[in-house]
């Protein structure tokens, strides 16, 4: 119950066994255009894909260094770790970044960045990290920022690392012009590669004024897609197939049906959590349905809990980041998960909390379970 | 037969179905140290090994972004496409590449870098790409290389990527600052992974002097393996567990005789093809035991012959590259490469010549068996 990687289906891991190809030929060519337009499909978009062999924060990387030159202004929410992160690769690539600030657990108000917007004429570009993993929150409001970004004539790139094919992310509908995402979070395939989308516009403003590097060069990625449907570099190809088996998986069950059931599954979470005694980190306005932050009690021991979890439960859930270690544990609720992964995450928490002499609510699993009718 | 990625064993591919571990666990750590160990002793080095989740061209970029600032200047010489993209890398990240030319199929005298570092006094570091995987040719002064550089105090930097676990690269004992390979060539894993080793100079270079970048930036991969001995970002897990294997075959059989394998096996392919009639591209003292490219006679259509291998024989070689293509067919004679591999491949493409009209010698395949004998 990591907040990535997750757990990752039999038929995804097998797929891997496919023979390796030559990456130059028909066979991996028919590869790659049915990955792309798997992908198109879960990103609900028309836009190019690229498929980076590397991990989401390359990817992240990806989006930066082909669009930001130097000076160049970005807008950017900042309320953890990862928005951090992303702010300061603005920074240290060249470009300004202005950082609308939020304390974890919340998002900044949205005026803000209309407000930004109308202090500075020159705003090249809006990036927002839409679900903040460090924290267990999502931007609710990704849908405005679009039309803002839009309506100034704007870039508007998405971060969806950690949630694209768990929560609602229409590309197309809300005008994002760079969709970063990853293998091995809500979209259940092991890590290793990252999809991006890119528009008309981003990838003009691209091919017209590429980066000075190889490997994330998109340029490259939409040249040998164009010309041959290949990769400019070798592919990870095992890597390849599971992604394509996993994005299957995920048009099998649907979109609409797939986002049903990560919220029923994150509302079961914070419902049944809550009942046992304990409090969400995050604000409900900005709670995540794919990482469920979770305050610490007086007694609950982050080394001593979490172990208790993993050695007695086989449940492995992760602790708080830099400053929040310590002090929030958070659980994945991403993938495949499903009414077993609840009860049974939940159910080990309320046993570990006993365990360590805090008291729980025995009504807290009901609580739960109730809520994961809404499943079927 | 191609030139990479290469046959993979099954041993390797079935280790990639060990489950998806959390990257910040006890187990990961167990799995990335003992992979450090393992490519240190086939790097025959003591120094840093990082493993990029990258092809083999993310890893020879990081060998510049972490090293080349605007204005140093880079000897490099080159007689091919992967040798022409790297001295266009390090123009295009600010540096100045002073290039020492040669004709493809051939390497610049050993003088000619004398020379250059004679007329430069400032130059930062000396780049050679040791096998050329476009020409089939292998600069067989490496060790004289790492000399210069080091008595020169220029880093001295090893483009590997198809030939470590191949040929001889014993990089301490040839003074090599930064080596480069990648998973998918001679060392027979899966494509995805590329580790990088990295000299104790060099190294403190780069953690004094790290790029505005954060992917491919070394610094970050040092500090955490030294404090926690995991990956900054995300690995390529089931690329890590298949790597591993890989490793182990290498070992198990031993450098010293993979390296007479693969010597064995290329001067079988050279004595048995140049037998049928062809010619080498290569000059004989820049010859390749990783990559055997070779003239075309007249009459054999490089896409007629390629097709009949493939159709016909289920011998996948490869074409020409840029200005040879058409010219040349290269057989990729790496990683699992015996025997089997050779004979099969000198008879069939005996047969797609006879099949084209191009007359053979019937006694090739026995010159190729004579050389053969050599593997015991």
């Amino acid at each position: 119950m990591l907040p990535g990687p997750t757990n990752v289906p039999n038929r995804v891991m097998n797929a891997m066994l496919a023979p390796v190809i030559n990456h130059r030929s028909d066979d991996f060519r028919t590869l790659y255009k049915s990955i792309v337009e798997k992908t198109q499909k879960v990103f609900q978009t028309s836009n190019d894909i690229v498929l980076l062999t590397t991990s989401g924060t390359g990817a992240v990387e990806a989006s930066v260094v082909n669009l930001i030159k130097k000076g160049d202004k970005a807008v950017i929410p900042v309320n953890g770790e990862f928005s951090t992160r992303l702010a300061d690769l603005i920074d240290s690539w060249g470009g300004q970044a202005i950082r609308i600030n939020a304390p974890p657990g919340e998002n900044p108000p949205y005026d803000k960045f209309e407000e930004a917007f109308d202090k500075n004429k020159d705003i090249k570009a809006l990036y927002a990290v839409y679900n903040e993993t460090s924290t267990g929150t999502t931007i609710r409001y990704m849908d405005k920022l679009g039309q803002l970004a839009s309506r100034k004539g704007a870039y508007f790139i998405a971060d969806a690392v950690s949630i694209l094919g768990g929560d609602e992310l229409p590309v197309d509908k809300w005008n994002v012009d760079i969709c970063v995402t990853a293998s091995q979070k809500a979209l259940a395939a092991p890590p290793g590669v990252s999809p991006v989308s890119v528009s008309k516009r981003a990838k003009k403003y691209m091919q017209e004024n590429p980066p000075p590097t190889q490997y994330l060069n998109l340029k490259r990625y939409f040249k040998y897609y164009e010309e041959h449907f290949e990769t400019p570099f070798t592919p990870a190809l095992p890597l390849y197939y599971a992604f394509r088996e996993a994005l299957d998986m995920v048009l099998e069950e649907g979109m609409e049906n797939r986002i049903r059931r990560h919220r029923i599954c994150a509302d079961a979470f914070y419902a049944g959590l809550s009942a046992l005694g304990l409090t969400p980190f995050a604000k409900p306005d900005a709670r995540s349905n794919m990482i469920i932050a979770v305050n610490y009690l007086p007694g609950m021991d982050d080394k001593k809990f979490r172990g208790l979890l993993s050695s007695e439960f086989k449940v492995l859930i992760a602790g708080g980041f830099g400053d929040l270690k310590g002090k929030v544990f958070r659980v994945g609720s991403m993938g495949e998960v499903g009414r077993y992964h609840v009860m049974r995450t939940i159910s080990s928490i309320a046993s570990a909390m006993n365990m360590l002499g805090v008291k729980t609510n025995p009504e807290a699993t009901s609580v739960a379970m109730d809520k994961l009718k809404a499943l079927g």
